[in-house]
């Protein structure tokens, strides 16, 4: 399975994830249970990250190395420090 | 509208764009935008626990400080104090 | 060994951790590794802060509780609240 | 006054809040005011990493592109996919 395919399967379970707190919210469930299972969904979302951010240094990143070009390099590394700095945030 | 609508509504639109990003990554768009995409999700969401917490101190809470039961309010606030605990890690 | 005493050293560890950092800088050490560095002392203060969260519990929330007084127990709350959704940002 | 100046005041201001926080600790003050201290620390903290970080891709990144070498960049943007993996956990 490429890599591509595990993250839209993931991204998947995180919709469905995303309709049961929908579900547990119409229910009336107790808000701590729902405050949990809110949680999961983030941390579902930080390991999609890190393997789009591992996917990104295998291909695009590979490419501008390979490429030789210092602009390419230049923008590459630019969007990794400004996408770290918003997570911060 | 009530709290609760406003949550499902939300919630609703989390799933737009996780479904969002499921279409983003299947046409092999630029990482770097769909990481910026993630983080959206993760803020709204974010804004979403805040909204369920407020609505949990503002019923589940106020009932057990107005029930005067010792044992149902050390519950509520050691629910909270797990809660906080693990958002931590 | 007293909580408070626990925590104190915990901090007088972080301290040295900070001016550590601090040396580092000015030796002008590699970046990286200062930030790696930096998330260490995240992670210690984010340890330092559940264990005073514990406390807290403990004793000023125990209090609340057994005092019976509703109003006292509802700052408390939200106390707890306005932390975790400031955590949040 | 160089960015590693800056960055070494923020350190210092930083040790200082830290120092404040002991003081606050060995009073017994009040635990939810320590809590919102130790989060000021935080943001404090990752005040000084951006600014480490945007320092690093100034000096380090922009030397390893200039040099042309693959194996020189391909490090720098390891080490960064690293370092963002582990600010998530």
């Amino acid at each position: 399975m490429s890599d591509t395919q595990a993250i839209g399967n993931r991204l998947k379970r995180i919709e469905g994830q995303v309709r049961g707190v929908q579900q547990m919210v119409a229910e009336d469930r107790y808000c701590i249970d729902i405050l949990h299972q809110i949680q999961a969904i983030k941390s579902a979302l930080a390991k999609v990250e890190t393997q789009v951010l591992k996917d990104h240094a295998a291909c695009c990143v590979a490419e501008a190395i390979a490429s030789g070009n210092a602009d390419d390099q230049r923008e590459k590394f630019e969007e990794l420090v400004t996408l770290f700095e918003k997570a911060k945030r």
